[in-house]
């Protein structure tokens, strides 16, 4: 239940102030370069600290391969991954060892579990999404062999959306804004809230590029289905879209069907996704990331005796989690596109002769 | 790939035009009695033919359990089920055997499988959500036992949007409409679009009530994860939201977080999910259906040797697919649940031990 | 739990005495023949009442195909294959219902499940190995175009063992025996087990030839691992032996490894399998068969309120299980094989890169 | 492909001479006292380099667990447990780098990833099995809650049986014999074999005392058929048995049934499982491992160029590698049966219902 994949499959362990966190990544074919450094760039994009609009904790993430390389080629065999946590701060979290901090899993994985390791939400916390980022590394990198290019970047914060989308220009954003139009609002958005000891919700926007007709596994393993799952798991998201999404309930079939030439489709409203199976078009999804719960406001809660309290957080939080959410949202995404691609290898029956000859 | 769940699996099988389609229900626990014509009213809600607004295919839906089950209890063995199909025409799919229909799956499966079975869009119709149908009745049956009940209808469709739900109501709705005042207009806006030879999007909106705290098992196989995972993979659906969902992100912390109080919690904004786990309240969905991409007028296309044509397509087809997909959605969030039910049994040492003793 | 494979992967329903039985089989790829003669033939290898060595209940075991397959071949699609009990005498159980039978599974399923079905030992009678032999043919269907080939035969019944193996002769014995010399012996044996109302054991020993390098996946799913799996889960099967088995704790390291020239090795002790993984050897198990727990002798047991009885079975029973689960370990085989082959595909990333350019 | 277990579930990583080697465990529920000196004692037991009977390997086998763990209790969360190299000699194969040793799966791996760590045999050493048995110990501090206990001991080696079966001897013996009647000869023989240069072959038994009625899923996850996947995927190990295994083939129906009392089975041939479910008696498996592969006589080889060479191995191998097995086989032993307590607790509705009550 920690992992993550059919094929390529990946299971994270650790939590926000233990030791260390990480993954195994499994089933990444042999024979794959494994550029450490990027791997590295890929936690760097993601980790802590970088900006005023993140948390102050800071984090080095610098991310240790303990197996599955050998000579600087995937062998295989099973890929882990460590990372050692270097900044906890754990007492933090003393005066709020017994209390539910709204908004968080605090509640649920108390009553699930009768116990929990309070200190920076545990294994809830966002930090194990590290994990995720690098594995999905190696994915990219197996990606990068089939010139499949994923992109992702914030369209809207706090209400102010992007009109546009600048997918390079966001890389270059500490706000990962897609749209320069509208990054100095949204910015000032985040820090308005972050002065308001309050946070706010966003929106990443993520598209696959070069996907080859023919991924996701129907009925129950399709494209759609299962990047859902993957964005939706990823924390704070409380929503994803495929192609138009929501929008699409407004049109009319007429509209919002994707006619065919013979030099491909002639809009994209489906998103990339038809049946569940890739159509070659560019695989686009919304991920919305509701505003961070870990506010520093007065609020009302009970401690595991249900006595109710009136407290403020303490600690250090960011103030809009859907900005590094984006870097999770593409290595999920990495990682399900390498995995169907593993999956869709046995197809059809001339492909498993044709290895096999 | 054709199989759903952990614990409690069903693998369906079937195609629109073929001699039946079912499924296999496996991990039901022992001593459930199996009430038949419970599943068959489920079926029955959710067949076609009913009405105006649906679909003018015909078909009994008449189920038949084939294992599973013996002197009206489940026996802890896999519960097969099976429904004959009795109604196909496929020779309205012979003028397009060759063709791939705009918005529907024939383009990704000739691609990806080398072949297709075109008749009704054999395994990619939503026929096959019978079989789902079928095997979500026997979830609510164990659902029933533990008094989890699961509600839905249509809140919006082509852009007219519920103000209240009343979800009484909508099961002696038509189109299981959860506002009555604005009814009428949802059904004109049907049977405009019908006339028009085109057709509409809509919104189902399911409820979860009665779900103990603790469901979902984090951190990949997360209850709204797995939601998300059962309800995009619904044919036609676009988009899917949990409790506000994609309002969340227009939200503030200090207003989003569902703050707790000894006797509850203020607010269900989470809808009744935190962390990937149910914390009690109300589980609620969202799931956004696309217009239905059969239509009769002409469009664009290509076969399957890539020339160009422009057709219309013949058949029988439902003009707002979201229809009868608020039972699909019901039916696959009651799998759902019953999954997590038996996941989480071992979920605290305290409660093995016990078991054991 | 009713489900077995990984890529390839079939789910089985039904008991002796239901309606009916059959299977799904799912991650067939799309495009293989399905000569339904010959999954037909398969079946009646397997099926009752073709001799006096055998079970007097006579089946015919037709198998019908439901889906998966249009114009003659795979569509990619679950294939389910559907077989209708036609010959149950439930009588014949009706003084044993609240009995267990020693040797069968009556007790362990009515103190798992609280309840069983006890006509003919419900599901954990041999019976639902047709299901497995059905989809054990398509497997081969598909093997047959690798010219990879599977036989098998009695090696030893009731003590009388073979000194040499001859796959062709067994499949024209009556018992499948592998060694002309000593058949006659082997059917006396059975026979006087038989009007001594009592049982024999036997060894099935099945051979893979044309297996290529690199089936299995280490470490969890090592190709003799699973193939011990699918063994030891047929019904009263007892040992399972791969290559040389037992006897290689007896030999010595020098005489027991298999040298390598550059033509192949030098020998076979291994039975084709190093480390988990296929070395292109021919692949060798033993199959151990317990003698048939139902036996007509009177025998002590207890009933489900632990009453003790003395009593005798009726019923109709084979003598000799071994026989008939001969082809159940050759369908085994092959499912098993086939998944390998299947999963094998993306071990390499020079063979996904040529995969996909 | 490198994880075991459905519901109790570990995924092992590391190479002989990599960096480190360990284990991610999930599933374990919450609320487990882990007591790390038990852990760290199993794998003392298993550790190489503790007398003339192993190999001269010197490895601390410090076992450090990384997450899952609060306070000395299981979370809920997965355990990580990390075991770091220490003493790796890798310039001991440098002469064999391109060398396929007999009896290993150098060739194997080669052919089926197109490259291999050649180090010890990376992956596929045996020095993996340190992972599983840091694994096994927490199954083992379940299982010890539930009152359930695993023995094993060596009952032959080199042809030199046991006549009884001693467990709490065979814990203070070196070579964990059985029998201290045999146990000089038996270790007299893994001398001789070893001053040859060559290796011997041994069986393992392995005896589960205490497991409540009902354990197994059938029909694919059968106790039977998952213990003897766990066994037969332990390195060098070529046969498995249940109960009476091979010798109950020689036996009749009417003297291998276990026959039933009021107080119980009136014998255990069936080794403690019926139909693939667990029927209180003690469960007994033999494991059988061959000669050690790695032998310092000349033996004919191939490099991967397929150019013939004779060559000696170098480097330091135990003698007989089933010694050490045993303590992987109970580990083995303890994961399957602790997956199967927490799989078998949804079987009966009456118990789901007790549960949510």
């Amino acid at each position: 239940m920690n992992s993550f994949g059919e094929k390529l499959r990946f299971s994270t362990f650790g939590e926000s102030h233990g030791k260390a966190l990480g993954c195994i990544l499994d089933g990444v074919p042999a024979g794959l370069e494994i550029d450490e450094d990027f791997i590295q760039s890929e936690l760097d994009r993601r980790k802590p600290g970088k900006s005023e609009f993140e948390t102050a904790r800071k984090e080095a993430d610098k991310v240790e391969i303990l197996s599955g390389v050998f000579e600087g080629l995937s062998t295989g065999t099973p890929i882990a991954m460590i990372i050692y946590n270097t900044n906890q701060k754990s007492k933090d979290y003393s005066n709020i060892k017994d209390m539910f901090r709204p908004g968080h899993a605090d509640y649920t994985y108390f009553h699930k579990y009768g116990l929990r390791d309070y200190r920076g939400g545990g294994r809830s916390s966002a930090r194990e999404t590290a994990a995720r980022v690098a594995a999905g590394a190696i994915a990219k990198l197996m990606l990068k062999k089939l010139s499949i290019k994923i992109s992702s970047g914030i369209s809207e914060v706090a209400g102010i959306a992007a009109s546009s989308y600048d997918y390079n220009y966001a890389q270059s954003s500490l706000i990962y804004s897609l749209d320069k139009n509208v990054e100095a609002k949204q910015k000032q958005a985040i820090l308005d809230a972050k002065n308001n000891h309050d946070s706010v919700g966003g929106i990443a926007r993520v598209v696959v590029e070069g996907t080859p007709v023919g991924l996701g596994q129907p009925l129950y393993y399709k494209l759609d289905a299962i990047l859902a799952d993957a964005m939706m798991g990823i924390n704070a998201v409380k929503a994803v879209e495929i192609g138009d999404g929501a929008l699409s309930v407004k049109s009319l079939g007429s509209k919002n069907n994707d006619q065919i030439r013979s030099d491909g489709f002639e809009s994209n409203h489906a998103g990339g996704i038809l049946g569940g199976i890739s159509n070659g078009e560019d695989i686009v999804m919304n991920i919305y990331f509701k505003p961070t719960p870990s506010i520093f406001q007065e609020q009302h809660t009970v401690d595991i005796n249900n006595q109710e309290h009136d407290f403020s957080l303490k600690g250090r939080h960011d103030p809009c989690v859907a900005i590094r959410g984006t870097i999770v949202c593409e290595s999920m995404a990495a990682l399900v596109i390498a995995d169907m691609l593993l999956l869709n290898m046995g197809s059809k029956m001339d492909a498993v002769t044709k290895y096999y000859s």
